[in-house]
């Protein structure tokens, strides 16, 4: 506390990102990273624009970018906003579309950054339970019909993870489709950052609802967490929106190395094909293995699982696991502090991780 | 205009960059970027940080660079607050240090970023006229002694450059020092973009003033415009309210080749000392001899000069240089729309400036 803070300062509650450890020979499955590097066209784009143009500024548009990103999902650029990885560009997605009078919805278990956000821009915002299986109920998110404009009252904007975080837990496209449809007078944003492995996103949706908005990062299917992209798709309306507060925040959020990067990331299907199916393999199997041992581990769609076991709480075998130099994610939320939150690695990784369980529960 | 924005959107005027031409063969002195190219040790460093980690994250807290910062100000880290550019240092800065109930207080004329951050925020201002000169005259950030309490409550901050920009003119760091020691109950922010090509940094006052911030950006002096590293440097409760924003918006603002190359950079002296050097050693050549036609060219501490022409208006002077492919910076601002803002290129591309302009006025 300082006298000098803004008073929104002092009621900040800032999110706090997984441990980055500094020292090696850790197996590192709490931050969710892909197991496997990014393409070598991504290692070779960035070395091709590391010289002396760095002097200069980037685009400001990040515009070849941007028709990459389009033209994968037969869209313009005109509907593609990119920022400094996909956490900036839900910063800007609160500020500039979900900002209402009415509270943001969200689900009660899901991204912890949400409402940190809300915090930032001083929003309201309403959870909504998940289920006793830590299933999102689309229902929740549909008014009711009879009390239709009382319902819109009470929403400024929904947003939610598919597959969900940190259980894993996806939504199929008939059902994310009705949460759009039902609510057109708000905008919905899928945040889907770990759709690659195993959900379908929402993307093909958007030429028929202006008001979906889908965000996507290349930190996690395209082994890309240490450059910093991330972009949302929607009509170019909504795009204008975050065009206008990204142009009063930052000019340029994306650097020189990161856009030729994230080009080549984008344009190596094979590569990215290739890498996230050998990291859903090995998702199916470590489930199998740790149901084996006894877990119970939520059906995940991400390149993580969420699991528990009946005689060791969360926070403890978390704590055991980080003695045998294995990191997993805990958190000490409420409805979910029995769980660990594993990052699916290598397979020799996960066979380390197997015996470690094994060792801890014998 | 969309239903789906929120009512700040609307409102906002976004700061609108130089131009970033897509052809080539411009000369292109308008966006005060460095002529020559960053140290070779920066190309060296990005490229051992060029392969598979970039599938990890990056360290969120930057501890490296902000060590290495702090040690060539004699600080400590926690002095040290790092972003992605200067641009977003100062959003932060804006949002969680000059916010306060009374009006932020910056030049009438100065870096027009600083009321785009008051839009987006929704934060009162209040600009103080130049002098007739173009100078900054401090006395005018001197609360009235006769009147304390009431020109306290006029002012929530203050925030200018020095040099300032787009006049390139610098205060001596006494004046400076005596803003900030009249003004104890407020944050004074010194943006010191332009400050290694001429003036002298406020740096060395942190130790003593805690209500003293100053920013600096490698995209000038250290030739790295396209890799987004800025960087402030204060007492540690203002950096802690720094990062408590930052962390409430994104966790990972610097990539990894971002903070590798901001490393290697602050860490080569010697190349930091010549290339400025020669960056000053042009500007005095070029301030005599666009002397020598006729121009009036304010004296400048940064790297580019102001100037106007007696018979030649700024905007046209601008488009007609614009026709043979030079681009250089013009502001339709009230009281400065008579100059144009040329950046200092390299010898060559002055002596094609200077060519350039006794063609126009022949």
């Amino acid at each position: 506390m300082s006298r000098y803070w803004s008073s929104l300062v002092e009621q900040l509650d800032p999110y706090v990102p997984g441990e980055q450890p500094r020292v090696q020979n850790l197996i590192k499955l709490n931050t969710n990273e892909h197991p496997y590097g990014p393409s070598a066209r991504v290692i070779a784009a960035i070395a091709a624009a590391n010289n002396d143009s760095l002097r200069l500024y980037p685009d400001p548009t990040s515009l070849e970018l941007r028709q990459v990103i389009a033209s994968r999902f037969k869209l313009t650029a005109e509907h593609v906003f990119v920022g400094n990885g996909s956490d900036e560009v839900l910063a800007h997605v609160f500020h500039a579309l979900l900002k209402h009078d009415a509270p943001v919805v969200f689900p009660d278990i899901s991204y912890s950054f949400y409402p940190v956000y809300c915090g930032l821009y001083q929003m309201q915002f309403r959870t909504v339970p998940l289920d006793e299986n830590l299933c999102l109920d689309v229902e929740d998110y549909i008014p009711d019909t009879g009390d239709k404009a009382s319902a819109h009252a009470q929403t400024g904007g929904i947003i939610f993870p598919n597959p969900n975080a940190p259980t894993g837990r996806g939504l199929e496209l008939a059902q994310i489709e009705k949460v759009v449809a039902a609510n057109p007078d708000v905008v919905v944003v899928i945040d889907e950052a770990y759709v690659d492995f195993g959900a379908e996103s929402a993307a093909s949706l958007i030429a028929q609802y202006p008001n979906l908005l889908v965000v996507h990062t290349l930190s996690k299917s395209r082994s890309l967490a240490g450059l910093r992209v991330g972009y949302a798709l929607g009509h170019p309306d909504l795009v204008q929106g975050l065009d206008r507060v990204k142009n009063s925040f930052n000019s340029y959020p994306l650097d020189r190395l990161a856009q030729a990067g994230a080009i080549a990331a984008i344009q190596d299907e094979d590569h990215f094909e290739r890498s996230r199916q050998a990291v859903i393999r090995t998702r199916e199997q470590l489930t199998l293995d740790l149901g084996l041992l006894g877990f119970e581990v939520l059906p995940s769609q991400a390149n993580f699982i969420f699991a528990r076991h009946p005689t060791l709480a969360g926070e403890q075998l978390a704590s055991m696991l980080r003695a045998k130099n294995i990191l997993v994610r805990h958190f000490k939320t409420l409805r979910i502090a029995d769980y660990v939150r594993i990052t699916i690695g290598t397979d020799e990784q996960c066979g380390q991780l197997l015996e470690a369980c094994k060792e801890i529960l014998l």
